[in-house]
């Protein structure tokens, strides 16, 4: 298997993503202009598009088309987008950056990023009931992975355990659950997605993706508790130390900076060997698992 | 066709969707606990079940079954009570009652409140998506115009034109569509979501249920206006006279009050005659018509 160097298929990856979301996305001069320029700002122009590499990645692996893997990926980074729109609203963590720019109630208003919000939801679901993905019957069980991956038994529900834990002590479990929910839910989600978008994972197949689907989530979430405390604001693109201030329960104030690294790299490593029975067919997601945990924004 | 009373039929199905919707919102004591505590409370218990119940009259047309209803008129209760919610929002319309009680964020709190909305627009797909409701390619119909209906060019689209409109003179044709798409889009997808679950409409009989159901939507706008200034808030169990208020483009503002009746009039015999080819199958269509049109609340 020949593959390009990492670097370059993330970057070949996220300009096709780039362009599905440009299509998907309502044009700007159609009614309601305003909103659509809204979602349109929301959405494009900025990201790691972590979720749908790593749908396409996992879609390498059960030889998926890159046609389908358009729509799953952009599926799951509208829900990812409509989440980071909600949660930067005032009445949530009243953020005003986000990926380098002013969030979207700040450079339209609060009303209009309400409605952006709901509306990438709603846009996600229509992507992938529309055009043909898969068998009808796997495009129905996509459309219920991702519903069950995003709500409030997953990536809402998730949102509401970590309002509700501002200002508490959490121990490591509890934390666990809370980010396998709020981040872990729809990474796993994508990774599951794009897998079901190829040839039949054997039940075995099924459960070492999961697993590794898993970790990856997790490993997110603790390299971007890392982050949060160590990297600046300039390089995040984000509001840097907004955990600590508001109190919020993270890896490292759990486990402290050194602790929370040797972390990472134990759930790096645990992701890795889960993958070792598909062989080269997971190259993509073993670099990919890397990517993740040795970023720096 | 023996068909007991409206108001029997109504009551029955009304406490039928009451039954469905409790079984697929979250329990109370499932995690999180307060969020599912918060959907619940504004999903159950209260309101008219208009989408539903014409959900269920037109899937009496096809033939369609009760158990597939039930998955259709919950799906777009949902999404009715999602809207609401977030319509209910400070950043909106800052409203206090809603069906005779505290609305979500007064009775729970703002970030609670928005979190429901997500999480009800979630479900309602996920609804949609699992379980077998139909042959699976008509099933992903279904999910597409759900979307379509309550996304951006549709519902949520106009929920925006409406904030654009406040302080605005709109003229006739401005306000009608504004309405076809933030009324009218869920009432005509669930007519036509309901149809779609039973036996398949000719081309002529898909064009005059469509019709009927665009007729629907708007009849219940304009009734909805005239009860905004006419009624008291204990009736409506929601703040009357705040389109006057807020000073919103209303039927009333524009033609009047007893123009505005007559267009209720006009439009409730155009819904009608729109069904005659259906014959006596349309009888709960037909009913529920003249209820819309006739409601005092």
């Amino acid at each position: 298997m020949s593959a390009p160097a990492i670097a370059e298929w993330m970057a070949a990856t996220q300009a096709r993503i780039e362009t599905a979301l440009s299509l998907f996305l309502p044009a700007t001069d159609s009614i309601p202009a305003r909103l659509h320029d809204a979602m349109r700002y929301t959405t494009l122009g900025g990201g790691k598009r972590i979720r749908p590499l790593l749908a396409f990645a996992a879609g390498e692996l059960t030889g998926a088309t890159a046609d389908t893997l358009d729509r799953i990926g952009c599926a799951v980074e509208m829900i990812h987008a409509y989440s980071l729109v909600h949660d930067d609203l005032p009445c949530m963590d009243n953020d005003v950056l986000r990926r380098g720019r002013p969030t979207c109630h700040v450079e339209f208003d609060e009303p209009t990023a309400l409605l952006v919000g709901d509306s990438l939801q709603t846009l996600a679901f229509e992507v992938l009931a529309s055009g043909p993905i898969a068998d009808p019957s796997r495009q129905l069980e996509m459309i219920a992975l991702l519903a069950r991956a995003s709500g409030s038994r997953g990536m809402a529900g998730g949102q509401a355990i970590d309002l509700e834990s501002v200002g508490q002590e959490r121990d490591q479990p509890q934390l666990e659950l809370m980010h396998a929910l709020k981040t872990g839910a729809l990474i796993r989600a994508a990774v599951m997605l794009g897998a079901l978008a190829g040839k039949h994972l054997s039940t075995d197949e099924h459960s070492s993706l999961d697993r590794f689907a898993k970790r990856a989530g997790l490993l997110f979430q603790v390299v971007d508790d890392i982050l949060d405390c160590t990297a600046n604001t300039a390089t995040l693109g984000k509001t840097a130390g907004k955990d600590e201030v508001a109190e919020k329960p993270t890896y490292v104030r759990l486990l402290g900076l050194d602790a929370a690294r040797s972390y990472a790299e134990e759930l790096r490593r645990d992701a890795l060997d889960t993958l070792s029975v598909f062989g080269e067919r997971a190259n993509r997601l073993t670099q990919l698992a890397d990517f993740i945990c040795h970023r720096q924004f």
